[in-house]
């Protein structure tokens, strides 16, 4: 028996506010022996993402709050090490649930097979060929149904999510791509390398009169990671019937009371909008349109990444915090 | 030639917040004599609805603006007493939208004849079988998709699409309507005559703690006349999934400045909801269904109605100014 032992971080008290590394525990766990049917997995790279901020309060939500001393579950990909399931022997590249630890044990269903990929990281399944990416394909397909010569704006677009939907929208047919992001170096790269048209930086001014400015034609379809003044300057240049996919709010997750919204919903109404909320949960029929249409795109080289790699389980919280902090470009992992 | 002079209420300025008497003006005209395929039209009744406050302002809307000087438009329904087109006859009742004005004139395609209703006003052209009607009627089945079995929240329910809402619902299978209304007149009107479950007087408190008592098993589908404070309540009880067809604002209208927006529109994407607004002109597509199905109902006696008389086309600005206040119970209509 190898690799018995399982360092795992745990949520040791609930943030107010912007989480802190004293909200979270590392621990070492020694696992049971493999049950007939289960497997043990080595992995790689673990995923840190904003929803997960929402599990982290006491909350109701879409997904049920994180229990005080549970482990941070989330995305996780790694390799077979042991296993009692014929279907997925030692060697196996899978993806998880299972979260913010380095050896992850179960029943192999709690566990995806994945191909391995030719000359890039495994932690592609974290990102643009797994959950974000999946993300961004619903959202602009299934709730916002962007159609060919729409103009676009997605807030957050340096992120996981937004880098994919600015190039998916390219790539379905939208006329503009508009971004916004909050740093120099963020803008710039997502112009050269990730074919935005423009891109705002939000911290060099209030986004409502960048984004009049930067759209003054209007936009078909808003795309929110962001939720509050971006909300606000979006709903201002949406043309009439214009949709609204609101997947985040990352500018609210670490408010300590709630904020006042936008102040022109009036616009709803007159320009007939439409604003939808959604979880990518909810729309796995997609998947494999998702893996079969951006698989192909991703193998024909039209699609740019970017990852921001933090080395080291114990890491996690700490690149977490980051993320919440805007420090990313492109996916957050964390390389076990 | 007789009725040659037709008095007309113009705007004569631009109100800021709410409108007052002197932002209108009434003025005589001379009609030139009918051409070919014109016809004149003694009105017997004119609107007055919310959504005109919008177009009294100069602000590009998804109606145009009233110019200065320009007669208020909006729905009126007389019959015609002088004709140069055979498809409307003298005698045939027609309702247009040439509004606040006591002999109308033109083209007859911009009138539409309507059968003369047995025992009832031909005011209800203006209101249930007219275009509030219709827009109730929209929002249910094409834009919130009431389903059976739903609970239902509808705003400003005393008013005429208010009223007409709730009624249809039932009608159309919600297992609870829940409705807000501005005075204990009102929220007794709406229990005894229109079969509410339940209805809430905003006036008594906060509608947020109102509304969470009352639908404390939540609602699927919210119907919006008011905005603000009332889209907030709605947003704390909304089941996930749940529906918002957002059809005016009467509580910002007159907003001088523009208020702060709902504190939780987090709520959309942690409940998957879709808030669409829209205007009845966009969908009339259901017009021969409104007909068949809602002038079945109505003449079973499934239906009931209220209207607020106000006499003398001279009292159109009263009438339309105690509107936006909530002095009206049902439809407002002003008899000429």
């Amino acid at each position: 028996m190898t690799d018995s032992l399982s360092t795992q971080i745990e949520l040791a008290s609930r943030p107010q506010g912007m989480p802190e590394l004293k909200n979270f525990r590392t621990v070492q766990i020694e696992l049971p022996d493999l049950l007939e049917g289960e497997v043990r997995v080595r992995n790689e790279y673990i995923s840190v993402d904003p929803y997960m901020r929402g599990r982290m309060s006491g909350a109701k939500s879409y997904i049920p709050p994180f229990e005080l001393g549970e482990t941070m579950g989330g995305g996780a990909v790694g390799t077979v090490i042991e296993s009692r399931a014929a279907e997925l022997p030692v060697g196996t590249l899978v993806s998880s649930a299972h979260g913010w630890r380095d050896i992850a044990q179960g029943q192999a269903a709690e566990f995806s097979p994945r191909p391995a990929l030719e000359g890039v990281s495994p932690s592609l399944y974290l990102g643009l060929l797994g959950m974000p990416g999946l993300t961004a394909y619903v959202g602009l397909r299934g709730i916002a149904e962007l159609r060919e010569g729409d103009v676009l704006f997605v807030s957050g677009a340096a992120g996981a999510v937004g880098s994919a939907v600015g190039q998916f929208a390219r790539l379905m047919g939208a006329s503009r791509v508009i971004g916004s992001a909050g740093s120099e170096e963020k803008t710039e790269l997502l112009k050269q390398k990730y074919g935005f048209d423009t891109v705002i930086n939000y911290k060099k001014g209030p986004i409502r009169q960048q984004l009049t400015h930067a759209a003054s034609e209007g936009i078909d379809v808003y795309f929110d990671n962001v939720g509050g003044d971006h909300l606000e300057a979006a709903l201002d240049v949406l043309k009439p019937h214009g949709r609204v996919a609101l997947c985040g709010a990352i500018s609210q997750y670490n408010n300590e009371k709630p904020e006042p919204g936008p102040d022109n919903l009036g616009q709803i109404v007159m320009k007939k909008l439409k604003l939808q909320g959604f979880i990518v949960g909810d729309h796995l029929e997609y998947r494999e349109e998702f893996e079969t249409v951006v698989g192909e795109w991703f193998r024909q080289g039209r699609i740019s990444y970017d990852e921001t790699v933090v080395e080291g389980i114990e890491e996690a919280p700490r690149a977490f915090i980051e993320l919440l902090q805007g420090g990313n470009i492109g996916k957050m992992v964390v390389k076990v």
